[in-house]
């Protein structure tokens, strides 16, 4: 499959069904892009409230170029099939968080026009979700998948990848079996994990809930979520979650057995003998600190990608603010940054992560300005 | 055994063994309520820094009435034991995140004095270890499980409650047992889960990775943990661990089971017949609203004191001295903040922690002066 992205085109007109979260947010980035943008929605009062926030008309109304099919993930082909119908120059894109289930559903019904959809999916939403909860911002900096196949017609490439960046995402272009299984290893077998490790905690006595820390919150955060939208996605990917919980669920295996062989072997005196068993542990830990460091962004590649210079921050209003002014005449881009800020005590510890190249430049910039740095 | 806490009691002199992160943040806590504390660590770097950080004194000195065991777990009750000994007329308590394997080393040895040990477990931590990592504020809000058994001193209880309370923890009241299952559930389990969910991202394409968002970060933030303690962690819980582990790898066994039917049940034109397979993701799903709903407080104890007020950074060198220089000129002082950067995006997202009373006057100047903001 070509794997080149055509240049990006906007549309004339674009019409986008469904007013929930991501399509209200959507419509309120094109609108503020100057594009002629309107929403339908199966609801009125979701349509209205869409309209009222993004600006949008309500209704197709004239012809348009472009489709977003912005519905549940499980009428997502139906809708899709009749859009295209609907609109027979349109190309039609949707935002479904699995690919491979609509286009198969698409080819087996040899659907009319199936060439001019484009699957997409904006991998951007919120806890919160409803046109209600509906941020201009949602799409800013997020991934927005292009998931086309061979017979995928280049100029409706073109008109997905406009909205997606002129909604500020950023384009990437994967088939949609290697889409669903990227959101199977990074999307939903993390949300199936956060519900298990959640779910241990139902029957647990008041006293061991009461000793829940960031660790546990961190890891059952997105183990709120809505019940049947989730039903609904895992149904769409099950083959591919599947094949990663199985080999999720045989590294668990030999960490059972390898705690029961410890168990068994812990004498009362302390000393616990099974050969091999701790190994069995230590590479788990190690293997996720392997995974977790792959992540991009502040809680994974950077400590291992960018170089660390940390200042001592007297806390006193405006310090960051002279600080960064001196990070900002060196000319020196900060990748990330962490502010490590103790109540009661007169300083923070101020993390700064550039490139490697560029640390030691840094460090000696600062110094020669008062700051006390280490790194 | 008694639930009640005798009233708290400050001890005269504390002396610490061990001078990583748990004891030297607890010299640093105890120095400020105003207590005599020295500290002692195998590594006179260690040694001397921790006496730099928090002004306790190097070495016991003076006879001390409460010991205070920071070492790593598994030499905790060969230290407990020599501390016993060395001070006859102290209370010895400990830190080590498992405390049934201790108590029963110290009862199967027959350790003269062990009913002056007070086992304890400040529930604090960072991804960070080590002395240099420590903060003033580690045990603030935070949970301090007393485990006692029928044979403890109520007086030494008093005494490792004393200086619990003097660092800002709040003291819980757990067997041994109770303790150590109720951290498999809270904290060791999800340590794994973690691991394990980050594990799978090892072998992951580049493209694939990309995609990793919030959820994905937040399940596995803890997979960065070090694996040598965690594997002396778990390898002193096991018991414990291993029966949390099984009802979880049951649950998991069911999903992948309802997952397998699902795929084998979908046919080309979309439709899928599974009787019953949607009901148990479903399930699986609500079973962890259930359990997360549970857990006490927000999402990060700490940040939830304050107000966090978000803006959207160019990537552009200079952009965050010019932030910081407005938010200076605002008058505010940050209590946190984070930068939420990933590679190739146009924008950072950087969210900025204030006191509740100012963050709304912190979002009208900043969007005053052209950044886009969002609380």
């Amino acid at each position: 499959m070509p794997r080149a992205l055509p240049p990006p085109v906007l549309p004339q007109r674009v019409h986008i069904i469904g007013s929930g979260l991501i399509g209200t947010s959507l419509a309120m980035a094109l609108v503020r892009a100057g594009l002629v943008v309107s929403v339908a929605d199966a609801s009125p009062t979701n349509e209205a409230l869409a309209s009222d926030l993004s600006g949008a008309r309500i209704g197709a109304g004239d012809p348009v170029d472009l489709v977003v099919v912005a519905t549940p993930p499980d009428v997502t082909a139906d809708v899709v099939t009749h859009a295209l119908a609907t609109w027979p120059n349109a190309v039609v894109t949707d935002v479904a968080s699995v690919k491979e289930i609509v286009r198969a559903e698409l080819d087996a019904k040899e659907v009319p026009g199936r060439e001019r959809y484009v699957g997409g999916h904006p991998m951007a939403g919120r806890e919160k979700s409803g046109a209600i909860a509906a941020r201009i911002d949602l799409f800013e900096g997020r991934p927005w998948v292009i998931s086309r196949t061979e017979t995928t017609d280049p100029d409706g490439v073109a008109l997905v990848r406009g909205i997606a960046e002129a909604a500020g995402a950023v384009v990437r272009l994967l088939s949609p079996t290697e889409h669903d299984a990227a959101v199977a290893a990074v999307s939903h077998v993390p949300q199936i994990a956060a519900s298990l490790v959640a779910a241990r905690l139902a029957d647990l006595p008041e006293d061991a809930v009461g000793l829940s820390g960031t660790g546990v919150r961190d890891v059952t955060r997105i183990a709120g979520s809505d019940p049947v939208l989730w039903t609904q996605i895992l149904t769409g990917n099950a083959g591919a979650v599947a094949a990663v919980l199985k080999a999720l669920a045989a590294d668990l295996g030999q960490i059972v057995d390898a705690l029961d062989s410890l168990a068994a072997a812990t004498t009362p005196d302390g000393q616990i003998e099974a050969p091999g068993a701790r190994a069995v542990l230590a590479r788990t830990i190690a293997a996720g600190n392997t995974g977790q460091a792959r992540i991009p962004g502040k809680h994974g590649a950077a400590p291992a990608a960018y170089a660390v210079v940390t200042v001592l921050i007297p806390d006193e209003p405006g310090q960051l603010g002279r600080l960064f002014q001196d990070v900002g005449d060196a000319g020196i881009n900060l990748e990330e940054l962490n502010l490590e800020h103790n109540l009661g005590q007169p300083y923070g510890q101020l993390e700064l992560s550039v490139l490697p190249a560029v640390a030691a430049d840094l460090t000696d910039w600062l110094t020669a300005r008062g700051w006390r740095v280490h790194d």
